[in-house]
């Protein structure tokens, strides 16, 4: 196999569900060519972090890609300033940000500040400033929400939220989750920092405008899932794959551009359950000669789970299928069907339920597994494996393994 | 269970063959006598060190006999000298040798010095040497090979090879790959030895006789693999059981003497695919009452699967099958077959396939794979273990596994 392509759907996993004949989304969705995969490969069911852990998409993917999170997630911030394609630095503290709205006594009355889009001259004014050497970094994202990072010596992450994460209680003011100098350094800087953006944020023409309008004020950033900047290994330097990362989503195309992925634009691709995935698939051909390594993110299953939609993950599963009916002609490449986790409709959140995984391609073994679905992947020769699993067999069935020993 | 009986056919996993009707070459064979030990046994997937790692049969062995390679793995060096039989002590730091060719700009002209047969001149002129109080012991091995040891205090394996794994290159003047006084003292003594063992041999009548036949001279040694004896509590000491080694290849007689196991010579056993596998079986029984503990070692089907001769392979099983017949009317006897890897024809090397592994005997637990083959004996009832895993298995099976509580 001189190519591998790792498809991860996001929260694809679900549990049987009673409308749909007690089967899950996928078990229910027709996928003539998701099954030729599992007919042709060998599959399995894996947690991507451990048996029981719930995982996130930020730690789950980390995990996938070989990077034990419990050594390089301590938090949110960094995936979040990555994903939206902020320049980070080794040591920086990375934060996620909302923009909300404070009463005068700093109760929280709106975390989104009605959900406000333009933040710009919000980012403008307090971009760049300085405070005790500590430069703090902004950038727009989605909404009310920025990407806020702090650069300088003597930093910790170990600070708690300014964010209170419920509204008509106090802001947080920010402070040291333990007793070190760096800790209580960065706590005091932030809050510094936190005062200040509150005034002059106040008196910016934008807020000006929206008191006239009777809109709530964007006049506080209430910050939270502080984290360092992890140092990893590019994939190139790990496994000397070139690898392109083909994804919609912000956090995805972080995660890709933390471990040294190249990350096209795809048109069409937005992260959300609309997302047009044959243009992802042709991206691959596209770009075929140019890497060895693929990683493509279909996301929709993710969010039709969280909203319960079990009828929209079907349908999403069928588009999936057949967006990848191109990937199956393709003679010398391992093709890798998987997700991050599972969402089942009935909770509308993640849950630790294993995933199936299904290993494809021409002179790999085979097994038993005639349709890709979690429960028939379970019984597969895979057996039951973990994420930190999967580059290694991956990097096998590519004929890249090292030898230990001899 | 009074006897364990660990058969490890090296090499025997494999990945499916068109040429064999997409199956394996252990699939395609007729083995009615492993299929028998399947039908009366418990069966399971195994990767000897861990799912994705593709192992070398020494790191493989030090899996299956309870050693982790992560901790006592540390070269081939002790490997291949324990494998010539060279009597090794705690601290030696060890090393796979060629005797070679190279000009008078110490360029590598042959790592061979043409295959060179005859050594033992070389031996004995350079067998013994002391420098700065470090002993340097040779013994010949197979053809222009040699086992090398350095015996001495204050030495460490942290040092680059002196061979430069190819020709028309300059060997590599021995340096160290740590800044330790250790690693600098070994390297700075090597460089030594082998500047002295260079002048030596180029005097020797031996290639006098070769400067006149126009045969490559043998005036070099080019030292890899430097490892130190790891020091590993034998299988008596550690469970209590008398083993015996029946292997013909040295390397699997080095492993057994280094966990102490006895390794009587036996006739016909040549390490090769012509080995005389009946020959090995008598010795079970010749020995039966000597031993509780029988490693039995079938090299043939790893030489064939790197050659890819997959006709040859499927044949060399069904000798293995043949050879077996007589253990099956042992009724006191636990009798193991697995592999310490696979080496698939295709890639005619080692990969991280997961081999079968059955465990058969009387009054031990049943499952309902029929047949001994990768795809079926991965149904089986064991599931998918580690090598960690299966002496454990065998101490429980026969009886001697330790009660951990009460």
């Amino acid at each position: 196999m001189k190519k591998a392509i790792l498809i991860i759907c996001d929260g694809l996993g679900d549990r049987p569900i009673e409308a749909l004949g007690n089967r899950t989304p996928l078990q229910a969705a027709e996928t003539p060519n998701l099954d030729k995969l599992a007919q042709r490969g060998i599959s399995g069911a894996m947690n991507t972090v451990d048996i029981g852990v719930r995982p996130g998409s930020d730690t789950a993917h980390l995990a996938l890609f070989g990077y034990d999170p419990h050594v390089y997630y301590n938090g949110r911030g960094p995936f979040e300033t990555a994903g939206i394609g902020m320049e980070m630095k080794k040591g920086d503290i990375c934060f996620r940000a909302n923009v909300g709205t404070v009463d005068k006594d700093l109760v929280v009355i709106d975390r989104r500040a009605g959900r406000i889009e333009s933040t710009q001259e919000i980012v403008e004014a307090l971009n760049g400033t300085k405070i005790d050497g500590v430069e703090f970094i902004l950038k727009k994202g989605v909404g009310h929400r920025l990407g806020f990072i702090m650069r300088g010596q003597g930093l910790s992450p170990n600070i708690i939220d300014s964010d209170p994460h419920k509204e008509n209680v106090k802001i947080h003011t920010p402070h040291a989750k333990d007793d070190s100098k760096e800790a209580m350094f960065t706590a005091a800087v932030l809050e510094k920092f936190l005062d200040k953006a509150h005034k002059v944020m106040s008196k910016l023409p934008l807020n000006l405008e929206r008191e006239k309008k009777g809109l709530p004020l964007a006049n506080y950033i209430l910050v939270r899932g502080a984290g360092i900047t992890p140092n990893l290994l590019s994939f190139k330097e790990k496994y000397n794959l070139d690898a392109v990362c083909i994804a919609g989503g912000g956090l995805y195309k972080g995660i890709g551009r933390m471990v040294g992925m190249d990350t096209p634009n795809v048109e069409g691709a937005t992260g959300k359950p609309d997302s047009d995935l044959t243009k992802k698939v042709e991206m691959i051909l596209k770009q075929y000669d140019k890497y060895n390594f693929f990683f493509v993110h279909f996301k929709g299953a993710d969010s039709l789970g969280e909203d319960g939609d079990y009828e929209g993950k079907k349908e999403y599963i069928e588009k999936i299928d057949k967006a990848i009916a191109p990937l199956l002609d393709l003679k010398d490449a391992l093709i890798v069907i998987t997700a991050d986790h599972s969402t089942p409709c009935a909770l509308k959140a993640h849950s630790a339920d294993d995933v199936p995984v299904v290993m494809s391609g021409y002179g790999i073994r085979d097994d038993d597994v005639e349709h890709f679905n979690e429960r028939e992947c379970a019984r597969g020769r895979l057996g039951h494996i973990r994420g930190a699993h999967l580059m290694p067999l991956i990097l096998d069935m590519m004929g890249l393994a090292e030898l230990f020993g001899a």
